[in-house]
């Protein structure tokens, strides 16, 4: 296999975005993408767009032909990918395979979703759940989490401060983010006492809904190379499904679909945790965050929310966590969400994530999941030194 | 790249397959394409399923993770991809790039749909058109290809006639797949007499709505040789997109897509049309598959007709096309259709297509489309001798 780079990121601005369309989002991150790749479009051999549902929020599949016809790439060869809120990290594992493989040297990883457009986003996010068995029987996202968080609670004694914690750090970063949805600062107490949407789970510790769309361009290292930029490679990428249905799994208060993808990232990146120097987590809601960071092996089972509490996974803490303000803060366009997740990584390691710029991060992990844990991706990028 | 096989296949009835879900097809399918590979569930290591609208048909979306959850996968790296009725073969090239990079050695290509069961199949296969400019203005499929065969009857003189024959042709052969939903023969009379349903075409010029999933499982040639059966390789691999709204492109008598589709693979292979022996074309109406044999250079432009009428294309004709019984007798369900012609392809090359075997053949190409020409896949696989 060819090692594999990112060479340039575009982003829209992440948020309720009644102005444009579905079509228009993608052109504008991949506008912005190749602008900042510096490459032609006619370069461009392959794209790979993560969408979750489109059909169901604007009456729209045939995606990426549509999508890149209006980003100006008619003709290239281009597919969606779908693997409900980890869709944008399916896309990206398939477009560093096909750079990987030798097929092509340019590949658009791309995801989008425009969920504030008509259908009811409830519903249509429950079909990331299993139908026959629990979207059927009137269990929602919030939902399924709340019993996630309960169960985690009764295991381990999580609090709900803790899951506070998580919320007032992702706002903290978020605030530093131009293109995050909600840049703003909250407390402790503001999470505590806001509605309650399932409990443990108030309004605060769910993740918004989100119109947004983020692309990145895949090369040869050996292209990065003669950029004159850094050069950020990927050294790992990790892949793995589950049961999609909650009940389908043994321990609710665990995600193994997450530790799974993450041995796989680590296992041919030849690294562990302990080698990564911040992580983009899949934070859809403030417990998805805390378990995932334990899934991940960044703190052990039952830590996640002293360890969030105690400022561990703040911008100054030992281990950063979701700088770009997590999908809590910036917002969680779900087919987009796995790429933006990889733009963050990009501009940390390249030293241009402005106000919330890590001090020379070396490795960074991108962990995307799908559902309550039906699916992840892990990837882990390193800029050459 | 390394190169790839096919080494098994599995394929559902096509048909109104009232008591079998979604998630049944695929299990069905897959557990056949893994008896017949010899392969056990542990050794797959990823799988790509083609699937347009579940989101739609069946509310359900995170796909390729309750699909192989279902079918004893769990675990696996399991991505859904959607471009329409181009789905199943974007599927199989997304696990033949993986296999080609080294990633992964085993890898499943599936497609599925379930069009039986509940919304309407019109709403939902008018997705695949452009949302915006053609669906939303009640634009249907049997009408923008009606507006294709009126196109190309003005331009080349073809006739009610020649579409019929078509139709004649492919039931004659569907009549010999056991697989097949329609396996009848029917009259000329039948086809020009039936239905209206879009002027030119009638309900014979049209593919049904169908249930029903295929796969196919790929490995490294290296592997397939080790089996004792004939090595089928995959020689080409096209793929490309158009603008998918008809009146986009320039002339609607022709769709380009499947010219530039079919040129990548054939420059892959370094070779020509006349290297291939027999094809599986996209017949989604009667009218695509006149055309379709005509950009993929088996007839010049406007010889499509006439040469399906003069029994060209007929199984003991000079390049037979859609033994299977294409789309037309065989089925459509449209996430499957493009892993059905692969397997289609595997058959005729191991020698098992039973009472519809050519003789020996050595190559055969397999093209599916999506929408009106808004995407297409070319497959080029050669039998080893």
């Amino acid at each position: 296999m060819r090692d594999v780079a990112v060479i340039g990121m575009g982003l829209t601005p992440f948020g309720e975005l009644w102005d444009t369309s579905l079509r228009d989002l993608f052109a504008i991150a991949c506008a912005d993408c190749l602008e900042d790749a510096g490459v032609a479009r006619d370069q461009v051999q392959s794209a790979y767009i993560g969408c979750m549902t489109s059909g169901l929020f604007v009456g729209q599949e045939h995606l990426a032909s549509v999508l890149c016809d209006y980003a100006g790439l008619r003709g290239l060869a281009a597919t969606r990918v779908e693997s409900a809120c980890a869709s944008g990290g399916a896309a990206f594992r398939a477009a560093y395979l096909e750079v990987a493989s030798g097929a092509s040297d340019f590949v658009l990883a791309g995801g989008v979703e425009k969920m504030n457009d008509g259908a009811d986003a409830t519903y249509c996010l429950a079909t990331a759940a299993d139908q026959e068995y629990e979207a059927y029987n009137g269990v929602t996202f919030p939902g399924l989490y709340a019993m996630i968080a309960k169960a985690h609670m009764a295991k381990h004694g999580t609090t709900p401060q803790q899951l506070a914690a998580v919320a007032v750090k992702n706002h903290r970063n978020g605030a530093k983010n131009p293109k995050a949805q909600f840049p703003l600062e909250i407390s402790e107490k503001t999470v505590l006492g806001a509605v309650r949407v399932a409990e443990p789970l108030g309004l605060f510790d769910c993740s918004p809904v989100t119109d947004g769309a983020a692309c990145v361009l895949l090369a040869p290292v050996e292209f990065a190379r003669k950029l004159g930029k850094p050069v950020v490679k990927i050294i790992g990428s990790g892949h793995a499904t589950d049961a999609i249905a909650l009940h389908d799994r043994k321990d609710p208060s665990t995600i193994p679909v997450v530790a799974l993808a993450a041995q796989r990232a680590f296992k041919q990146s030849g690294l562990t945790i302990r080698d990564i120097d911040f992580a983009e987590v899949h934070d859809c809601f403030t417990i998805a965050e805390i378990v995932c960071t334990e899934e991940l092996g960044i703190f052990e089972p039952g830590q996640g929310g002293p360890a969030a509490a105690a400022g561990k996974t703040a911008r100054d803490g030992e281990f950063p966590v979701n700088t770009s303000g997590g999908l809590k803060s910036k917002g969680h366009p779900v087919g987009a969400t796995g790429i933006a997740q990889i733009c963050e990584l990009y501009a940390q390691l390249t030293g241009n994530a402005g106000g919330r710029q890590l001090k020379n991060p070396r490795r960074g992990l991108a962990q995307n999941m799908g559902g309550s844990g039906g699916s992840c991706t892990v990837h882990i990028l390193e800029v050459e030194q």
